[in-house]
């Protein structure tokens, strides 16, 4: 299970992360969302990505978010070997290319949360604080947010998939 | 594309490919075949597998057989890091465990063209051979057969799961 908060990047967050957390890395992702042959996925509130990013393609299946504060949800994560083949094995089963988004991602870790940096192409700057764990986690994040001047009410609970399908049709 | 055919394994067999091609390897594969959540492969003539063997794991789809007289067709073939989240993750879009199919194999090179002597869980002992080309080269499939002692009458087009099905379903 990923438990997941997000927020808008307000000034001086990063200078704050880094006081008490270390730098991982900075990579640039690419996502692609797929639509399932037989079901709606926004209204069954899943997801299947594949995604591009400098240490190779993974395919992601997202689940329906758990928690009405949170974005949290269950994610199954498989490293494949080949971008290709994995877009056209899921075409040729159905499925079809429906969305992709783009980020700049900057990722800081402090103990087993990650603070991720997000420039998101068409929606800007966004933070992310996540772990792997259970649902009752969640206060610890927002602990961790309000350290960093976030208020609860703050939280943004839509995936940036979904916030680019509100922006193009409002 | 893969072209394939396929005969039943008759005495000596195996030592004449001895005679021309080279061996590869042995390895035991087992290969759990899904079901799709919309679609009745088996009427589509397709077919998804995740294969595990010494060398790792592999998702392949099959697309409909291409010719009436071998088993060739489109295989998308993908390296995946991990067994039991790709079940998992096929599982969550809705697909379901539908069949395994285990055997031994034994790998012969000749060229690029492929030799596998199988020994197939409940079916018993079979020669494929294949290489991936354009079904024009289908002819010097069975040309390397007839010098095996193979007519094109004997070539089986079913694939192991379907014979495995009408075992079970006679």
């Amino acid at each position: 299970m990923e438990i997941e908060v997000k927020f808008p990047l307000k000034d001086h967050v990063e200078e704050k992360i880094k006081n008490f957390a270390e730098f991982v890395k900075e990579k640039f992702e690419e996502d692609l969302y797929f639509s399932h042959p037989s079901r709606d996925f926004s209204i069954t509130d899943e997801a299947l990505r594949i995604r591009k990013d400098m240490e190779g393609v993974t395919i992601t299946y997202k689940g329906p978010k758990i928690d009405k504060e949170t974005k949290s949800r269950e994610e199954i994560k498989l490293k494949v070997s080949d971008f290709e083949s994995a877009v056209l094995l899921f075409e040729r089963l159905g499925f079809r290319k429906f969305w992709t988004v783009r980020k700049r991602r900057k990722i800081y870790r402090f103990k087993d949360v990650i603070f991720c940096i997000d420039e998101v192409e068409l929606l800007g700057k966004f933070i992310e604080i996540e772990l792997e764990g259970g649902i009752e986690r969640k206060e610890e994040l927002f602990t961790l947010a309000s350290m960093l001047g976030y208020k609860k009410e703050e939280s943004i609970t839509k995936s940036y998939l979904e916030m680019l399908i509100e922006l193009k049709n409002p």
